[in-house]
């Protein structure tokens, strides 16, 4: 059997080669883990997880040493961060896979069932489309078709022509949206982001040159962010607030009354509301996750000010190399995004305008797709729940865990770093989604495991989890 | 016949629909051009162009006014310009086109010849590249691919893991590479564009905080751009120079002793050189045009310091809705370029690199293609250059001609509205596409002729541009 590392089960890692490696956190019986190289354990890690090694901050500034941005560059650049799968990469670069097992990855969250047909087929049938430069504001029936699912999916009422932009995927639209709306002659201006988080939300309110501020989901609270955490002081610097419901990674959605909280801040404050929906397709109880558009109507503001909902195919249609999505909301932003994406230059290509009406005017591939991930989470949570605490999320396709004390001191790295030497099975360490703030990252101690393989491969992987935390679970006679 | 504006022939402008109307410079015998409502004439327009009116800059300041553009928004969104095809729009807005010709339009610069069957097989070959993200860097293949290409092309030898890129087109890379390079947080920075040019530079240095200075093309030396002309003090403050060769809309290709001066003034000042070469593939004469690469190798820079060649498969092989290009050139930039890339977010579907590779790896389709291009030059440009000023270009597939003085008195829009009332053909003013400077601009007076429909349409259209002239020229007998 070939020895595959959780880098290469990544593969769509995309960024700089030239990291130094973090000084992993151990966690190992050498008798067990034949491939971990280093002698030392990590007895404070529990309490200040990211405080032994350098600190994330320390690290990034490493990873730009001086001399690779040439002089005149922008020095915006130098202050992002590696990217998670790239720090997951360097986590496990020592490590020798045990070959007894097959390699089964829950790390990447790359959407992998089968593409529906009707969506080739629209594509296909569009390949026309090749000799014709696209128009950035999309086909009016591409609009409409994104109009006409708001509709269905969460009863608003939006203009196709004023109030909804195709974007080619969420993570071209998340950055290129906090370009347009971040001011950045202001000076201290803020962009909020959860915390944990999708790493996107940072590095573009960096490259926009605002501070991002990261409020903490709060597990006691079923992962819901905080909002009233945040000091007077810095909403009112603050220009955009992300965020991402149903989570990621936590799986958790924004309820009625987290909305009116946030809408009432922001008519306080004047910020713009970005919110991530690129999950709401993907969820286990009866009722669908509200979304911010539905929220917004639901409490009267069907003008839907200062908010912009970001939607994508790629986890709802499986097609992630489609690079299709649409945002939707407030039209004097869209009025001024669509401007900003003129000279952005990233119009939909015509076959991809033409695959995605197909794809949001149908909903039985939807709703197909949705039982195949409920199969695996009704299979995998209980079983994961006996050893760690874990619950079945609001939506999503992550299981967010914690990882027990009797296993590396419940370090999310040393977890990671031990479920792959033993058990050929790769998971993402939460720090490496999470910020530490006050001295705490809320990511430490939980591991995030997407659950898009096939369901045996799925079920599989659980076992091993089980068994890796069964091994290291003193049995009371 | 359907009347048909010249706004309707160039379907693919984009932007903002709220801008007011110029007041059209006007040129008219009101029994020839019913349709023109405005009786004033235009003497002065020959000597200062753009005086009468309101200047490009108060257009712009008018076409957002307060209000649109929300409180705490980008506002160097506010210092964009209207494109091109929207100031054609509104400067034709009123002409009803004489509905006894056929329209025709060589307005907008968007190629129609077939696309390959090749490029098509490619992309329906890969549909299961739908189901994976694609990663930033694109595939090993495709970036190989690349450098194949460079190779044959050019007789460069560039390393494809560090040296080359895919982009999804050259317009989102001119813009994207811009935000990469330019230090929005040194005051007074410059970014050097061509005048007259493709609008993406302006834009591009404007939202990435840097001032745009244009540096003329002079037609006396065969629309070389004279970088003689711009003072120490500017080059100082100069972080990106952009250069566009073969040149839109003047069709001029650099030689290597503007290259040489160039790469002597970045050695001296530290700026990045943009090569914008889409147009590269269609040229007139028996040699190739100069590549900035090639000019750089000749010289004896191979390590392409400071220099970024950018290119596309648009024009080359007619793939318009594609969207596929790539960069090639200074490894360190193209290192910063792919960490802003991560974010950015616009990776190149698995399906479009494949046809990508397909149509890098071809050449006999490039050479149908110029086959087809050099047939139509060689039909027209005599035609016209009867009538008006006009030579065949280096290479692209614009013509690029001084508008006669006895018709309209040699107003490039004048002469835009009196042949789309009177012959149904649509071709753009000159400054539109320039932008004043100390008094001057210097696409005033010339219009930019695409020709990219088919023979008989251009021939067609050539032969109505010359019946207009010749109707305007006094006869002496």
């Amino acid at each position: 059997m070939a020895l595959t590392t959780a880098c290469q089960l990544a593969p769509a890692w995309e960024g700089d080669d030239s990291l130094p490696p973090l000084p992993p956190p151990l966690c190992r019986d050498p008798r067990r883990y034949p491939s971990l190289q280093s002698p030392r354990t990590s007895a404070s890690r529990r309490v200040k997880p990211t405080r032994r090694g350098r600190n994330p901050h320390d690290w990034a500034a490493a990873a730009h040493p001086a001399g690779w941005i040439i002089g005149r560059m922008n020095p915006l650049l130098g202050r992002l961060q590696a990217y998670p799968f790239e720090r997951l990469r360097q986590l496990l670069a020592d490590i020798t896979p045990n070959a007894g097992f097959s390699p089964i990855s829950l790390g990447m969250g790359e959407p992998r069932h089968a593409t529906p047909e009707l969506i080739k087929t629209a594509l296909v049938a569009k390949l026309d489309g090749l000799a014709v430069y696209p128009a950035t504001a999309g086909e009016p029936a591409l609009r409409q078709a994104c109009a006409d699912w708001l509709r269905r999916r969460y009863q608003v009422d939006l203009n196709p022509l004023t109030q909804v932009l195709p974007v080619n995927g969420s993570r071209e639209a998340l950055f290129a949206l906090t370009q347009t709306v971040v001011n950045p002659q202001q000076p201290g201006a803020v962009v909020l982001c959860p915390n944990p988080m999708y790493q996107i939300y940072e590095g573009a309110a960096l490259l926009a040159g605002a501070e991002p501020v990261f409020i903490a989901a709060d597990p006691a609270r079923g992962f819901a962010v905080d909002w009233g955490t945040v000091a007077p002081a810095v909403w009112e610097r603050t220009q955009l607030v992300f965020v991402c419901s149903p989570g990621n990674p936590t799986g958790a959605v924004m309820s009625l009354a987290e909305w009116q909280q946030l809408f009432e801040l922001s008519d306080r404050y004047g910020f713009v509301i970005a919110s991530d929906e690129c999950y709401s397709e993907i969820y286990f109880r009866e009722t669908a996750p509200l979304g911010g558009l539905e929220a917004a109507q639901q409490l009267g503001r069907s003008d839907f000010k200062r908010l912009m909902a970001l939607t994508s195919l790629s986890k709802r249609s499986n097609v992630p190399g489609l690079r299709s999505g649409f945002v939707a909301g407030d039209a004097e932003i869209i009025k001024a995004f669509l401007l900003y994406r003129t000279y952005h230059g990233s119009a939909m290509s015509p076959l991809v305008q033409a695959a995605s009406i197909a794809a949001w005017n149908d909903e039985a591939h939807v709703v197909e797709n949705r039982a195949l991930y409920r199969a695996k989470f009704e299979q995998v949570t209980p079983l994961l729940a006996r050893v760690m605490q874990v619950d079945l999320p609001d939506a999503g396709f992550y299981l967010w865990a914690q990882v027990p004390p009797q296993v590396c001191q419940g370090s999310d790295t040393g977890f990671a770093r031990a479920l792959l030497a033993q058990y050929n099975v790769a998971v993402l360490p939460g720090r490496f989604l999470g910020r530490e703030t006050d001295g705490h990252n809320p990511g430490a101690g939980r591991v995030r495991m997407a659950l898009v393989a096939d369901p045996a491969q799925c079920l599989q992987a659980a076992q091993r989890i089980v068994q890796l935390i069964e091994e290291n679970t003193p049995v009371h006679v």
